[in-house]
């Protein structure tokens, strides 16, 4: 995993413009947002997806970036005082903070267009059409009926009671949506899969996705602000549903489980080549932040 | 020009999710903020192009579409209290003050998304090479390097002097990149036009973007707030330097004729097929709002 890691922050360090050039604090803020830190999930995500379909790393890394970059952005304008008003992000202060609102309203923005501009850059490894088609994959697990459209529900849903069939519905958009996207970019730059693999890695990419989503509700229970890197027990004091006031610690503990069982159960016919994936399953259900 | 800004209307009013999906307000919200106002200049300016590069109208309506989606997610999130801080746009109560914040933020930042979702859509008129290559267009003429960037400078001089040529290195970013986008992205639907013609329309395209910047910036002088259906004399109350603070109203309305003048020059050569980039450039000098 360190080496994939390793891969995706070189990438990032070299789309991002350096903070020479003008307009010079808007380029080292973005660099600020992107840069030294993150787990680097939906990466890794990809990078492990792209093993199952023979992908060049080199390949993946560019389309991972992408991800990345629409992650970092997504984190900058949910910590914007309007949003969820989060002042620690990675464990260094939130863009907001660090510069200014106007200054992190347009680094999101702006990390958003470099995500498309990345992914559309060539020469690169595949062939247009399929380059065009993980653009079209990208943006709609951006948008309103993705990972945006996710952020709206949860701002609509504070102080409501959620079913559980809501919860989740809101979650397979906010977070959801853009790890699908993350496994399905990864694998769009090997080889072509057969309609069955790419129907199981979907069907992994919604469980370790909602997987995710459970184990994080967790984690900003019961761990520590200084461990996580951003504030801790902020759900409750912002009076969020989440699996955990939904379902208490000891069940969604229980699902977390489950859904890990269902994302191995998914990828278990795609034979050794999936192994850096049920890798990483494990590290999304016993991760500490 | 009527009837391409019903095009250009039709197209964006099926490209935007029903507000009767989920989630509902924020899809209500992304309509309010795109349709019904607006001049739709960049959408005119890509359909003029493109009958110089003889293209199929019902092709550059989805690229224009997408150059509008940008620039509406632009006057959303400049008008939030964090950047310009405006309440009134296109003659009605601005985004965030029909809904709210939160809501206008993710109505930019989905609207973004939406613009490449569109601009990849398949199956399309033109080659998926072609069109990958106005996803980069649009991608880095809307960043941190284009419009956003742009942005940036604009907040950052707030209160200082700046010199002409700063002045116009500011709006060749904040207006010019998209206009200047709009233009090329209508040109590529048609049939390749040679590296002169391209080049004349680039020209054009810088030209006639800087007069729609003054001229923007003598409006804002001279106009009344009803007319222009956004806040009248905002420059000067927010301390903004404009051509007309840098160089007066006279010095400014001259400067207006030659880049016209330069705008015309630069298309001259390329027949009657040019005609509606002629009237276009009249029309920017000369509107009123």
């Amino acid at each position: 995993m360190r080496v994939h890691q390793l891969r995706v922050e070189e990438v990032l360090e070299q789309i991002l413009p350096p903070s020479t050039i003008a307009p010079a604090r808007l380029h080292e803020a973005m660099r600020y947002a992107v840069l030294g830190g993150g787990k680097r999930v939906r990466a890794l995500l990809a990078f492990a997806a792209g093993e199952v379909a023979h992908a060049q790393p080199e390949s993946v890394a560019v389309a991972a970036a992408a991800v990345e970059l629409i992650h970092a952005y997504s984190l900058v304008h949910d910590d914007l005082p309007c949003m969820d008003d989060d002042r620690l992000r990675r464990g260094k202060p939130a863009c907001h903070v660090a510069f200014d609102e106007a200054t992190a309203l347009l680094v999101g923005d702006s990390l958003q267009s470099l995500a498309f501009q990345v992914l559309s850059q060539r020469p690169w490894a595949c062939d247009p059409g399929r380059q065009l088609e993980m653009v079209r994959t990208l943006a709609a697990a951006a948008g309103s009926r993705g990972m945006a459209g996710g952020q709206a529900i949860d701002l609509a849903s504070v102080g409501m009671e959620l079913s559980l069939p809501e919860l989740e519905f809101m979650h397979i958009h906010k977070t959801g949506a853009l790890i699908r996207a993350a496994v399905l970019l990864g694998a769009a730059c090997g080889t072509g899969l057969d309609g069955d693999a790419h129907a199981r890695l979907d069907r992994f990419a919604k469980f370790s996705g909602l997987a995710f989503q459970v184990v994080d509700d967790l984690l900003d229970v019961q761990a520590n602000t200084s461990t996580l890197g951003k504030t801790a027990g902020k759900d409750a004091v912002q009076n969020k549903p989440t699996y955990v006031s939904v379902l208490g610690v000891g069940r969604s503990r229980e699902l977390a489980e489950e859904l890990r069982s269902e994302a191995l159960a998914a990828i278990d016919r795609l034979g050794p080549q999936a192994r850096r994936l049920r890798e990483l399953t494990e590290f999304i259900v016993m991760r500490s932040h």
